[in-house]
């Protein structure tokens, strides 16, 4: 299938008109265009509605919707309203109700209570998006699928006798034969051998700690049974609607579901954003990079974000004014086409009622919150002709890897305190700050187009990785990796013979202990020469390393392992392999960041002596795109490389000097 | 019935003789009249002595006892001993044990092991209390009756089956429909909707926020249930002894007992006392006025206080020398007409033998803890004949609602900082040190008799709630309220149309968004002119609030609505509104409850300037009788105004100036 | 059976062949000799290999593990496997698998999942011991057996059916008539008669605090349960191999087993040692000492230790290097004649996979870890001629309890601040700081030995106890006792009468009241006269004492029991008894020890003026070998006394002033 976004900028939300008499719905509609809203998704949690008895279907009510959004030129992103099942469905088949690790069984009351693995939920689901993509397929507001919602949220793991039946299969066909599996878990240890398949079980509430091997084996598997029950909806969709395109809105870089294998199966790759109040810009950047990476660069869509306030969290103060709108264009900076709210109208009853909508308690459009949601959505209706389907490119990369995940998070030791995502985070956070361009992509990746790749605690090396890393560098990449990386194997087994296993030729070096450290253990990097010279703090972990062809930029400046490696470079081929042996401050990995983009001859998008986040697109006319983000409380100056420029938002031409006030953003076209 | 209450302060305690062998009771009877005692609690865990066999009971001991009390002039607070079932209930209906959110039953072995809705429990239960009654309905012994005990500890809420059952019951009393109920709850919010009666559960384990209409149900439902199991013995004690009055001991101001819905059923209102170490003095006199408001201002008793230590809290240590005598006589000063405790002898095993008890393991009176007992009960008897009926009377109403507490906690957001009981307390407080009478009432009362009225957190309005307060300020009255106030109706649906809903008018007001505040953000309110001037904190809470008639008495200092109202006044008929859109510091609460009374001309009942508290107690002859209570560490100096007062205590005449000592009080009856 | 170890030091560790391929075996024989090992460990976690159906047993790798040790001149230390039955054992027989007091059944996947009480567990893991038994009675390289393993650990409770049924049969066992369980559990109170067997069940999750008498008595039934499974495996033993010393590693002072019970059944006491980081060196000593107590004096094993980092705190560090050798010779130097690591061969796989091990991933001699592991070998072996063997002598004993332990820390109140091995481990700590050797023996054991006794917070006296104490006094003892001591008996019911009980002649004194204090109360001690004059913390708990013959060396400082009695001294026949009202510094307890220490005239066993530790053995010739130990992280300057000395880990003559370096030891053999 072609491109499969519209070529103009998507803005909308979700939209329930099933809470409200349908006199509010044409009130939506006037407002929906005052807001310059061209997309909603609907349908979203209607199962209840659409199927009140078994195999009693009504859509009239959805008919009736689909036909006001038409009749207003407004797509409809329909869901296939999979993601929460009728109240009567847990009564026919109780075993449809997920269970967890205590043997708990959920019951309906909330929302998404099925387990992905019940016959039953995947039988009656498969039977109502049959249903609906009969009926719609032919609609012309049709324009877009919303499979289900938020797969894996609230129920990321089921422990249920159907998902132990589901794993046994899973791990037959990945495995073949119960000795393999023996070998792979390691099952000698504990007296833990399997003699029959029907022995073995999801990694239930045990005495001691569950078999490494085993729960690494369950997140994959849990994976792949909630992309089991996407796929089935696929299958019936892309049969009965081929040129209709699919999405899900995925949940940032959440645990339970890894993107990269999700978006081979989504035409648009779409997503939840809801940073929590104070979280740094470079947080939500890397998420949209993910996204944009995960399709190739493809454009992707926030599929929701919050116009103002939350209702989760433990306390959810408003997003201050221009927050939202910093946001929302962040997102379209970093690539997205498409900026969705939940929700549209705020709802006067239910979980979610003090959860903010476009359109308020207070049911108009004289209100901060909406007329901030009609300016972005204004904005991006200039940008759209523009901006619309631009590209990204990127000389960075960042490998992030599920399975790694996975595995390090799950402790027999060394240490609790290795939050995978917030170290990946520490690493895209100094790169970013250099106002470059960064891909997040899988290990196996091809790496020949960037100039720096980072691989931030890549505990797991799968089977290739290490040549793809090697190939990258000899070939003059340059690397910087961190502690506890080329431990184990796809596997979770030790690479025996001293670590970094298969990274040590590469790197140069190798580790003779690691020495996880407490809250109140602390170390020091000492650098004696050059650019990086001073004294940084080592936190969280410290290294044994001996230099094996490698040359130590800096070493320890404490402990058994005082002057010994901390900070190493290996020239291997053409290139250069980092080794960080240690959590430094995030300063010094700015530092350092700086340094090897240097020697990268990468150079940051635009020359401007400035804290404001810049980013560049690519229009389809190959001309470039800088979006300038000023995330600080005050303005800034900034000066521009010589030229003459369009801002974008307001038609000025541009150029030499610019003030860009707090909390705004300029969007220059470079001619 | 008449005054249930006999004309003198009561005096005793629980008292368990059947944890001790018979030659014991003689010096019981001893011990209690060199105390004082006048009347016992007795029974209360009696239930598998009376029945060690289904059917077979055993009245024997009880009778011994009751013979014993009335040889010896003591009262009997009979009760009914149903609060702990015997073991073999449990084997023989194991249904009736409660079960949590989770599905796990609970077990017997420690005590109220039984679910509410229980036919096996209120059936059997039915039997003892009529069996009970029927032997002792001439006994001289027998002046009160005491249901169960404290209904609703430890089982606040039952998810069980049968609670299920009885769930759907009390929803198709209330709603009729089944279209009600789903209106009710929203539940075309997350595809909920109800089809079938029998798939309406209790809000058990789900996994996410269950829908808040049906907790806040759940909430109503388990109360009524509680109650329900009260009023089955109501109605048997009723038939058979029309003039004993009936009581049960209420639980301070507990969440899932509504004090009001239960006052209505109860002759004489009473409760156990238990503040933990440190708490202000303010928080038990707000549950004495709470308890004798509930019962329009007639004598409460305080069932259980502690003589000296508990043992259910982390550490447990003794209340201090005089603390207890003091808590005792501001029982009284505040409208209580008997003080018990728990228990009349120490246990010497179980799980409260640690618990202080009138007679210690010791034994005997030589002792700090019997021989301040035995003061107390002196002092009780002789303020008796003065203070026993005397009234109470107040210019200032708090409002208090279960309904709106059950609500406004249960998140699904804004904020988990809203402790409703806390800020109320802090209101109370507020008006408290001013030393002024307070009456705690529900939001339908008659508000008439009052010049002040204040409403914190008044979330939920129920329909007739929002005139009641209109017509109060109206005719002249005072109104104060806070934050967060009139958002929702009796159903729990946002008030649509802008915040604060039908208080906007009342208030002249209009809300337009509320930022809830972390615990690191904060504000403040600067008050620029009169006596309330200067700046203020601001915490927990923000708003932006726009005037529609009120004034702003002050505006927000900082923030996006900086200069914004934060208190406002509303002139309405002939009364104030005030409305502060904060949470501010005691200081600054003091400071405007002190302005308010001065506008509504409410004086202190002694001007003296000093921090002891004072109540007043209006004999039956219409003589004050004045309350001076020293809670302090330091003697303190008073000086009394104008006139010749009688100490009840010591018989002195007292005038112009006296010196209370530290942790002392002072009983002036005026001439 | 004569002294069953063998005459030298024991060095070896847990060994797990399994887990490798046989060409891994020979290279760990070379290993181990280069490291001096002669014994492991091995088959513990071996059932599902040895069992993989239902009564198919395979022995062949397990022969050729046998004789491959034996080949090297290794000694087995074979365990009976019984620790971690297969996984179709809980297939077939799913009530074996343990259960929480929530009733949540655990599953198979980790290990030690089995309830002690179940008859399938019993009957299987016996059959298995019998068959190996058999098998290995006359195999040369046997030398030890070790029973199943850290028995208790992840379960040192069951609540399961299987546990009920048993826990009825050992009341019926203890107390023959129902009546007398309601008599000890006080069942009176809150209506918990049984009055039939039936209804008694463990102390599951119930709505309030479990009966204590019942809580009790399942920590005792639990012990005895596990034990039960021990014995089971002993008696099959026994009579197979009956010259086959028998021992089971214990896990230090571990709640759930008491030691002393143990220790009767055991051959040779071996426990596992694994201090936190930090750990005082005390703490380590204080568990030898137990140890070697449990077991009369007899040397004691230390049958696991790490050689480096552990994997189950949430960080886990490296041991610093010396610091592993220094806690080996600690071992040696209060009592134990053999050290053993878990493991020897670091797991590449499975839960334990980052736990040291001598043989680290590497795999090879060349690092830190195996080079040290070496070297203590090294060592070992030089000691091995004069210090196997051994013996220990005190004149200070500490009173341990388990039913104490259990009794006093099950709160219902009055304190949760007494953490009974804490307050112990402080009392130890002012002792063992005095360089005096110190056994660790129940209450009821023949104290004519000792010159002091000491007994921390000795809640529950036993019948015979308090007499035991009184005689140990009269004939000259000196007893040092503490606050909250001799308040119940056996039955866990309150001594009557005045506090402490039974031990208020011994102490001359009456405690009127308790007083828990809360982290923010606090008091003082104050002491006028004598080598203890000064003001020190008095902390957690204060009481209201009254002398009644004892004479007050101390008094509280503060609140209503200012200048009553805090330290009191009673002459009791021809010796002294102490008592300690509330807990104070560690500085006041040190001072206090050696106060007693001089007036009994203990002396320490080296006058060296020094903060390194100092113990002593005393050869099978009676020579004097005296271990000094330097935790402190800076070298020590030491004069000896009089005399001259070999040191036995070089061989050197010393006299006179000798430096011990930082983390170092020397050993000492006077002539």
């Amino acid at each position: 299938m072609q491109h499969p976004l519209p070529g103009h900028i998507l803005y909308g939300g979700d939209y329930n008109p099933e809470q409200w008499s349908e006199d509010v719905w044409l009130e939506d509609m006037r407002l929906m265009k005052l807001a310059n809203v061209n997309m909603v998704s609907i349908n979203i949690f209607s199962w209840a509605l659409l199927e009140p008895k078994p195999e009693h279907y009504h859509f009239e009510q959805l008919d009736r919707i689909m036909d006001l959004l038409h009749e207003h030129g407004i797509a409809a992103d329909l869901a296939t309203a999979t993601a929460s099942p009728p109240t009567w469905m847990s009564r026919l088949y109780p075993s449809m109700l997920p269970m967890t690790r205590e043997g708990v069984r959920m019951s309906h009351g909330s929302r998404q209570h099925y387990c992905p693995n019940s016959p039953d939920f995947r039988r009656k689901s498969a039977a109502l998006v049959q249903r609906i993509a009969e009926r719609y397929a032919k609609h012309p507001a049709l324009k877009m699928w919303h499979l289900n919602n938020e797969y894996g949220c609230h129920t990321g793991q089921c422990y249920c006798d159907n998902c132990a039946k589901a794993f046994r299969i899973w791990l037959q066909e990945r495995y073949k034969s119960l000795e393999a599996v023996n070998t792979v878990w390691g099952t000698n240890f504990w007296s833990q051998r399997y003699y029959e398949w029907e022995d073995i079980l999801p990694p239930r509430i045990s005495p001691a700690q569950n078999n490494p091997g085993q729960t690494l084996d369950y997140w994959r598997f849990m994976n792949d049974s909630l992309l089991g029950c996407y796929r089935i909806e696929e299958d019936i969709l892309r049969a009965i609607t081929p040129n209709i395109p699919l999405t899900t809105n995925l949940m940032v870089a959440f645990k339970p579901v890894d993107v990269y294998d999700w978006a081979r199966h989504m035409d648009i790759v779409s997503f939840d954003m809801y940073p929590a109040p104070g979280t740094e810009p470079s947080w939500n950047a890397l998420h949209h990079d993910l996204m944009r990476s995960a399709k190739a660069g493809r454009p992707h869509l926030v599929m929701e974000q919050s116009p103002s306030q939350v209702n989760w969290q433990p306390q959810n103060p408003h997003k201050r004014p221009g927050q939202m709108r910093l946001h929302s264009l962040q997102g379209v900076a970093h690539g997205a086409d498409g900026i969705l709210f939940f929700q549209w109208r705020q709802s006067k009853a239910g979980a979610e009622m003090f959860h903010s909508a476009v359109v308020t308690h207070e049911g108009n459009e004289h209100n901060r919150i909406f007329r901030q949601a009609a300016q972005v959505g204004a904005e991006l209706a200039k940008l759209s002709s523009t901006v619309a389907g631009a590209s990204t490119q990127a000389e960075v990369a960042i490998l992030l890897d599920w399975e790694n995940w996975w595995a390090v998070e799950y402790l027999p030791g060394p240490s609790d305190r290795l939050h995978y995502m917030e170290i990946v985070g520490r690493y895209y956070h100094a790169f970013h700050q250099q106002n470059i361009s960064i891909d997040i992509v899988k290990p196996e990746s091809d790496l020949s187009k960037y100039k720096v790749v980072v691989a931030p605690l890549l505990y797991m090396l799968r089977p290739s990785v290490a040549d793809n890393l090697e190939n990258f560098v000899k070939q003059g990449g340059n690397l910087l990796t961190s502690f506890f990386s080329g431990i184990v194997d796809e596997n979770n087994h030790v690479a025996l013979g001293g670590y970094p296993g298969k990274l040590r030729k590469l790197l140069g070096i190798h580790v003779e202990e690691f020495d996880p450290l407490t809250p109140t253990m602390n170390n020091k990097v000492i650098i004696k020469e050059g650019t990086l010279a001073g004294t940084y703090p080592a936190e969280v972990w410290g290294e044994l390393v001996h230099t094996d062809g490698a040359q130590a930029l800096g070493t320890f400046g404490e402990d058994y392992y005082a002057n010994q490696a901390a900070l190493t470079v290996n020239k291997f081929g053409n290139g250069n392999a980092y080794y960080l042996a240690t959590q430094s401050s995030q300063e010094f990995l700015g530092k350092l960041a700086h340094e090897i983009c240097q020697q990268a001859n990468v150079q940051p998008l635009l020359s401007i002596d400035s804290d404001i986040e810049v980013t560049r697109r690519i229009t389809t006319n190959g001309e470039s795109v800088y979006f300038l983000l000023n995330h600080q409380q005050q303005a800034r100056q900034v000066t521009l490389p010589q030229g003459t420029y369009t801002s974008l938002l307001d038609g000025a031409t541009v150029k030499d000097q610019l003030t860009i006030p707090a909390m705004d953003a300029v969007i220059l076209q470079a001619h």
